[in-house]
């Protein structure tokens, strides 16, 4: 196994030292090109993208109807198929509620959340959201938990999916049980006719393990948005721009060893803004995995307000909630549209395309290899002056 | 003697690179494991614990029935024998008055625990209060400063407590006197019937040398939580992560050199969440030593306000005061119960359970060994949601 | 290619670690001088000039009649030949309208500046401003972007400037494009009678690139201001210390393979004090590119609000807008009068003559080997003091 | 010349690491010892002090009054020969202007500053304060800056000072001029019978060539307190625990070279608690020069408000000025009283004491060996308690 550059914090004992994409970012060097000549176009399995966009399957900006509009934009929508929508035939009111808890500098209630999680899901609604998804005619994506993979799975499957997401905050190739009935990953995805991606992983290792599962794609980091608390609460952090670099070492390093099979590397956490999806592509990755950042979309479902999944947990949660923020124009025109203002949350992809062409490069593989540089101020966000709006 | 990496901050001058426990982190790798399967005990002499836990002596959390309370809840609750309790009959119009002279953004003034600290430390106040935590059958320990073990030890052992905790901020075994009447660790702890706590400890030398004292358990950390003023007064500060490492360096040196016997490390300072502690032992520690995080507690005596000892010294006080917190639930509650928010402050040991199990560790001594990494985003309390409550 | 040192991100990626110039300082080393004796003459050219400052192409703080003044205060004023003076007649109302929609915390928003610079550019305008600047007997310069270039150079060449400068945020001396329409800086350049000011570039590479096409100076840093969000909207960031440094590299090497010429290297980018002038400087710069530092003067157009042309982007706009600030006296003052407060914010380069006279070099060309030093406190905006006024 | 670590900040532009004393602290380690056996004496020439301290020659905290307060006290009082007991026969209504000037959020303006110190130095004032200092017993000193040492000295050594401190920001063995009219430092030390404390130095070179010039102690940081803007104004910052450690290099070198001529260090720069005294002395300086820490003594001149004397320079004044703040005792007490709170602002060396105690050392000169680490929580003034009052 490759070691990272360690560090000695005390004798003996060893950390790596880690990178967050914040702490990184790209250089121009050398050629520029017209950014018409750009393509962002990814493509796993058989199915190809315009953006290389995967949601968060969070209901607070997934549902079976935004999962269409992503589609349509380009991207997949991955809709939790334990989220709401499996769980109230008609959750609306449920959302009503939650965005309604919440107060003009704070989101709804932890205990609400968990009140609300606590309705148990159902098969027929998962087989009439995915029936709906399908209808569309976009490629159509469900998450399921490694706990409930095996029980649900049929389900998912009957109802007809184009690829399964199997998500948990943290997801390893080996669970250790005493009670026997742990998911066998390799097994089950070798039995599948349809692709998964399964995750999050944190390190090289653990992404080496997923992809000889034979996983299409592999999701890198464990979710933990600026509202995780996964390090106050389980003292857990993943330098995102490390773990996505020691994963695409992995992703080579599979190749390498199946002599050709590609396993795609999706960054997951903290990427926000049009400047940090870059910077994951950047790092090495081959799409990134959204959820805040499509909040203020006028068609969110949690009406500007945040949670991730983890967020709702029964006894440990593991994340902040949101206040609600106005929305900033539709799905396409937060994905594509043009910026109104300049704080890198609308026109995401078009701003990765321009990146692109500022630093010369034709297509997302190629970005991979742009030039990075470490440290500099980073104003994220800028002075006292206008950005939004 | 070892020495980890050194910097040469000027010409011929060199210091020792530090880490506190927040640059660190837990790194998930390859294998996760059911909670359900996990152990969090911890046995020091012959006394066993279900949770790492040993309670900070201070008056605004322990006690005589919070120490019990700590022992029934499966931690070890050490009363402070030259406290509140030793000095006045009744404290609790004391401890209100405290309470009632902090206000909504500021603690006791540091001149009101000064005036109450001086009323003299009372024998038999001392036995009648381990008197009380003997009758409820939990472990009972107190603490004694370095300066008064001489005097109080036979009260205190006549009394029966079981383990005895020697603490003042900075100990070390060679104390240098021109009065001829400091204590002697070695040969005190030789003659004892009880196993000893000592401590606070700062770098390897000093734990190796308290380790050949004799004592069952050494502290490492100067008891600076975050309104230690040390740093300010002294100009000491103690990067815990590196201390805790180095001291159990030396445990593993000790154990070589006796062929077996095994101190254990206490980890003192911070440490205030769930995340904190699965890091505290992550490190090297065997256990951890809290207090603040207990304020959060329902029977916490100082009615959710805080001070360490320290901030009471008459000449040099090191410490401030917090304001008041509402209670999160009872003592039970914050250390095993389940979470109804997402900041680390509850359910504090379940959240340790659960890092074990995602990181496939089945007890605390192999948890020893997870990896770690530097760096990365700290975001220890989320963003601008609905956190507490 | 020379390669600074390269950190190890993730496995088998790395990036350059940089600096920007508030992390570094000027070290006083031995040697003291009168200030009457130290010289901050600058030549590029034919050109001389008593100080080393080439203003930012921005109508906030650059109109014909102030790049009049900054030229009789001893430096080089620079006119946006596509700004506000190139789109109306009498562009007056439009400021006073941008001026009037900040408010007393917030910059004119994005969509008016987009909405104002949707006016198309008028050569004739154009040609009338070059006019009216060289009237004044000052050195007269204009900047086009590399875009306009092609189509804009006659009018320009043809009204009679002394200096032209083609400036974008990013600019490579390789533009691919398959229209076939690019600027080819090379042979554009050979063809010029007049000298050219080329950038921006961020590293040696590109800088040694722009060199190559004869330019006459190069522009290191990419426009970044404290309003830009170049790192939010394009994941860019350019550590400016690291980045003159490097072109300072460029030049030596470029002045090697040569023989002799010497292109100038004028640094851009987060330059608000006389500090960080001087800084920049001792870094390897020629001469600073200032903005934001202008709009205090009494004379600056916004009225002392503050945008870069890359705050009006139609599509995506990279910078905010800053609030109005309170003049502190004329561009003259403002730049080697005398300073009534300590913020170095006025007497911009009587302060680099002292600190030049401190370190005891006598112009700038040996000031460039002053030694430096890297951390410390940087509190460049000292506690709760009287700063301003 | 002996070089510190040094960073490539750009290619072949290279940097020395600095370090803050706020970066550094001392680490307990081994051996304690009782707080009576320890000693601060400290003795410069023929003249001892109980304790390290030279006042900063500010007319905010030192009158000959303050000053002799200081020797009956243990240290040396340094009063300005420049400054405003100089000017004026009775500057008593000049401070209570200024005074009056400063708000409850900001200090005097600067402008009044510089009024008031427009009015002319009066040799007969100088010989007056001297006077009146000597006739109370305490040692004896004032300072002059470099520029009119020439023109003040016959003056001040007339009136019979015991110590002539000769200071400005930056001080130079070797000061370049076209006009011929420079101190010669060398020669005039040389022919004085009173010993000369020279400074500041910013590193070993400068200091070792003052340490050349027969001076008894050298002054090391450019007065850089939290409310200097050296660095926004000069690009000038002294990290000064690097700097002391450098001049404590220069110390050695010299006392080896001479064969035995020990030229003492004394740290001035934001040194402003007991904890930052504490952390002066370990990285090797023999006394430290304090300024804005005597503001809160009650019988400080500028009743609380704080400003250096660069503050008010004529045309370029390069420090702020603080509001005011309430006392918090005499001098005395601030200098060895009990402290009443936990800020690091009082008792500020008996804090001192306890630290060399602590960690084992009976005198500074042995202190100067105590072992430090670098990095970990910086917390210098605590959480949200109560720590003033």
């Amino acid at each position: 196994m490759p070691v990272r550059d360690n560090v000695e914090i005390g004798l003996n004992r060893f950390a790596r030292r880690g990178y967050d994409l914040d702490e990184v970012s790209i250089v121009p060097s050398r050629r520029t090109r017209d950014h018409d000549d750009v393509s962002t176009a990814w493509q796993i399995d058989a199915f190809r993208f315009d953006i290389p966009l995967v949601t968060s399957p969070s209901d607070a900006v997934v549902s079976p109807a935004t999962a269409v509009a992503v589609g349509q934009a380009g991207g997949l929508g991955v809709l939790n198929a334990e989220g709401l929508w499996a769980r109230y035939d008609d959750p609306t009111d449920v959302l009503r509620r939650l965005r309604q808890a919440a107060g003009p500098d704070s989101g709804p209630p932890t205990a609400l959340l968990q009140e609300v999680y606590a309705e148990p899901v159902k098969a027929d609604l998962i087989a009439a959201r995915i029936k709906e998804m399908r209808e569309s005619g976009v490629t159509t994506a469900v998450r399921v938990s490694p706990q409930h993979t095996v029980s649900l799975a049929p389900t998912v499957l009957a109802a007809g999916v184009d690829l399964l997401v199997i998500q948990g905050t943290i997801v390893s190739a080996e669970h250790v049980t005493t009670t026997g009935e742990a998911l066998n990953l390799k097994e089950f995805i070798a039995d599948l006719d349809v692709p998964v991606i399964v995750g999050g992983a944190a390190d090289y290792q653990t992404a080496l393990h997923l992809m000889r599962t034979g996983a299409a794609g592999v999701i890198v980091g464990v979710g933990a948005d600026s509202w995780s608390t996964a390090d106050a609460v389980m003292g857990i952090r993943v330098p995102l721009a490390s773990a996505i670099a020691d994963a695409a070492a992995a992703r080579r390093d599979y190749l390498d060893e199946t002599g050709g099979r590609y396993v795609h590397v999706i960054a997951n956490g903290r990427i926000e803004t049009s400047g940090a999806i870059a910077r994951a592509l950047a790092c090495g990755a081959d799409a990134v995995q959204l959820g805040e950042p499509l909040r203020v979309a006028a068609e969110a479902p949690g009406g500007g307000v945040w949670w991730d999944s983890v967020a709702a947990h029964p006894r440990l949660p593991r994340g902040g909630t949101s206040a609600p923020v106005e929305p900033r124009g539709s799905l396409a025109d937060v994905l594509n549209g043009s910026a109104e203002s300049a704080d890198g949350r609308t026109n995401l992809f078009g701003a990765l395309r321009r990146t692109m062409a500022k630093t010369g490069y034709q297509n997302l593989k190629e970005f991979q290899r742009v030039d990075l540089v470490l440290g500099g101020n980073g104003a994220a966000v800028a002075g006292p002056g206008h950005l939004v709006g």
